[in-house]
């Protein structure tokens, strides 16, 4: 995704057709080879209820069947890439409308990564580590910008309305509303950190500083917190003041490393929602040894953060357009925090089906808001969001995502939970 | 400690003294060098109220200070390896009763593990990671047999009365028995596993068959166990016939890494309770690969067992002596059985501090019952059991060790619990 999408513009130059290499020039009546070439991306999507068309159909006679989806191939060099590399190419083709899709887009994720699993398998397993990702300051500022600061306006058409949180909430309970589970999300860390009143805090990743400000407020605590997304801190502050939380919260724009060097104060906790995927593994024994500097002797932490079962590189075309430079982990990758480091695992939860739940409640606000994204952003910006939103759903429902709470201590430190029971209590 | 120990006889000759050299042949006044070594000592044991005399000193003239613990070393042999190397020697010169102690073991092995932190501190972190380490068939045969071999009757007089385990306990509540602790401990397994009447359950490492009675019994599954100590096994089997559950539940004297060879039904769950500890590092990947084909397609599994913070070698003295063989994992490690084979973790938990309180019950009820021990085995065992025991309460509390419950299932699958409240309901 260019700058474009930064300006709120209804242009339909994404920078996405640049690359298209003149699509329009190679229609006209679909080869027998072509025709072949659709076979065999049929025939990978198994028994779906998918139907695929080429050029030669109309565009307003595609159809899909009852509870199904169909899709429509407008051009040759679509048809080609998306073969070759449906990971990479799918996501522009679709954000282009050079692959149109009618009926539930989901379906026909679902049904690629069933095909992706079958063609995978285990026996194939390479460590893909990701080892030596290690963004620094300027890139991470330079990645950071592209995705948070698009716009706080759009986020808040799609996300929660009260904590603005755009990490994965927790259903305590399946009925709870996005509001509701997000609340339930920063209940449940807080609970497991036990934080308690008078007690100082340093978050790593602030968003727009829903959580910072939900501690001060429900757990008494004072908070400082790093964000390097200008917009999302800018916001922050403004809403620490409207609350009247600014003297008990502090939001600094500067990069997480930076917050040893800003003062020698230390903190009863550290914790951090949805900032690590942006670390990068190589830099993840300094980020341990930052937090032991950070806390105090009984100091303890949380880190929440998007993980994988087993190494693999971020999907392509989200890397690419979405997030650049992101990494989910493995636990054992995250292990290069606590293990060199004097750290102590205490907990761990995998809550990956609560991110499918989170997902599907931003993508219906997304498509219920949809006239308001197009008033902003072009079409492609539209359907690229639209894609990321549903493959995510996906990608957690299928497993090849994991949302993992990590709670930690010093090691031999032994002013530490007894049991878990006091994170369920009704209260 | 060598074979004599496998007989219940009372005679003084456990195979340590043997490796002492002639202690009793270079006493006499000990000299202005010995005094030295001496002083070397009492200042690694810091301000600990710790009062540590030579063989001058008559035995019976050795007293603590109020609250304190007084320690004699008996021969300069003794006082020279203790100071060299006393995570090696510490252990047989006290079994041998070279080195005495009088007061509170414990306050000395505090004492001890104090001072062995300041020393290693972390900047010299070295990964010690026991990866080659991977016992083959026999090889385990050879260390399960030395351990848990010893004699039925000898456990029966310090571990729980009703399950025999012989394993971390889970104190739910701080005021329970070892008794109810170690029911609280088999139910919070099998509630995190969600087992269901009629499934069937496959168990590495049965123990004396407490946990596969206990889960079919109150969990109506069906429970096929491992094990290749044949005490254990031969006490298992009658057990389960005087519970009438023996159509319930089947004791194998074989082999964990069999259990795929024997039959080609598969398992809902697969349990392991502290058996990882005797794996190896380099036996985890196929262990993980045994795994996936013993359980079902919705199959998940618990394993718990004793771990690490950072990699470490076993205490030499309890290789050699207690455990040969025995390795205590980090997560990072642990990650190696379930990463490379389709294995996603749902929940970790670390109850280190309740092996404390466990071992704290062990020891009592140890030494309520020296006398029956001393008719079974010789001094140096009784002394030796008493260190290691002692000795693992301070590793535990001290964070040298840690206890991992780590709960699986395979990557992808849904049908794991939404959140982890069910472990907490009363009921």
């Amino acid at each position: 995704m260019n700058r474009s999408r930064l300006e709120p513009l209804g242009v339909p130059n994404s920078g996405y057709e640049a690359e298209s290499g003149g699509a329009s020039g190679n229609r006209g009546e679909p080869s027998a080879f072509d025709r072949f070439l659709l076979k065999q991306i049929v025939g990978r999507l198994g028994d779906a209820n998918v139907t695929v068309s080429l050029w030669d159909t109309p565009a307003e006679k595609v159809a899909p069947r009852e509870g199904g989806v169909a899709v429509r191939i407008a051009d040759r060099k679509a048809l080609l890439q998306v073969l070759v590399n449906p990971e990479l190419h799918f996501g522009d083709l679709y954000s282009a409308g050079r692959i149109e899709v009618r009926g539930d887009l989901l379906t026909l994720l679902d049904a690629a990564y069933r095909s992706l699993e079958q063609q995978s398998g285990l026996s194939g397993w390479i460590e893909r580590s990701g080892r030596r990702l290690a963004p620094d300051l300027s890139e991470s500022r330079r990645n950071i910008h592209h995705h948070y600061d698009i716009g706080n306006d759009f986020y808040r058409l799609w996300l929660d309305r009260d904590a603005l949180q755009y990490t994965c909430a927790y259903y305590a309970s399946p009925e709870m509303t996005i509001e509701e589970a997000q609340q339930a999300k920063m209940h449940h860390v807080c609970r497991k950190m036990r934080l308690a009143p008078g007690e100082r805090v340093v978050e790593a990743g602030s968003g727009w500083g829903g959580f910072a400000l939900f501690m001060a407020k429900h757990y008494g605590v004072h908070v400082r917190s790093f964000n390097i997304s200008r917009e999302q801190v800018a916001h922050a502050r403004d809403w620490a003041k409207r609350e009247g939380l600014d003297e008990r919260v502090e939001f600094v724009e500067d990069d997480y490393r930076n917050a040893g060097a800003r003062g020698t104060q230390r903190y009863d906790a550290f914790v951090s929602i949805g900032m690590l995927e942006h670390v990068g593994p190589g830099n993840y024994r300094a980020l341990g040894k930052l937090i032991d500097s950070l806390i105090t002797p009984n100091g303890r932490g949380l880190i929440h953060s998007i993980g994988r079962d087993r190494p693999d590189r971020l999907n392509p075309w989200i890397d690419k357009r979405i997030f650049p430079g992101a990494y989910p982990p493995t636990l054992r990758q995250m292990m290069d925090i606590f293990e060199p480091n004097g750290l102590s695992v205490l907990d761990v939860e995998n809550i990956r089906l609560h991110y499918a739940e989170t997902l599907r409640a931003w993508l219906a606000r997304y498509e219920e808001n949809v006239d308001k994204v197009r008033s902003m952003f072009d079409e492609t910006f539209v359907r690229a969001w639209r894609l990321y939103l549903a493959g995510s759903i996906m990608a957690f429902e299928h497993g090849k995502l994991q949302l993992f709470q990590v709670l930690f201590a010093r090691s031999g430190v032994n002013d530490v939970p007894w049991t878990r029971a006091h994170v369920y209590e009704r209260g």
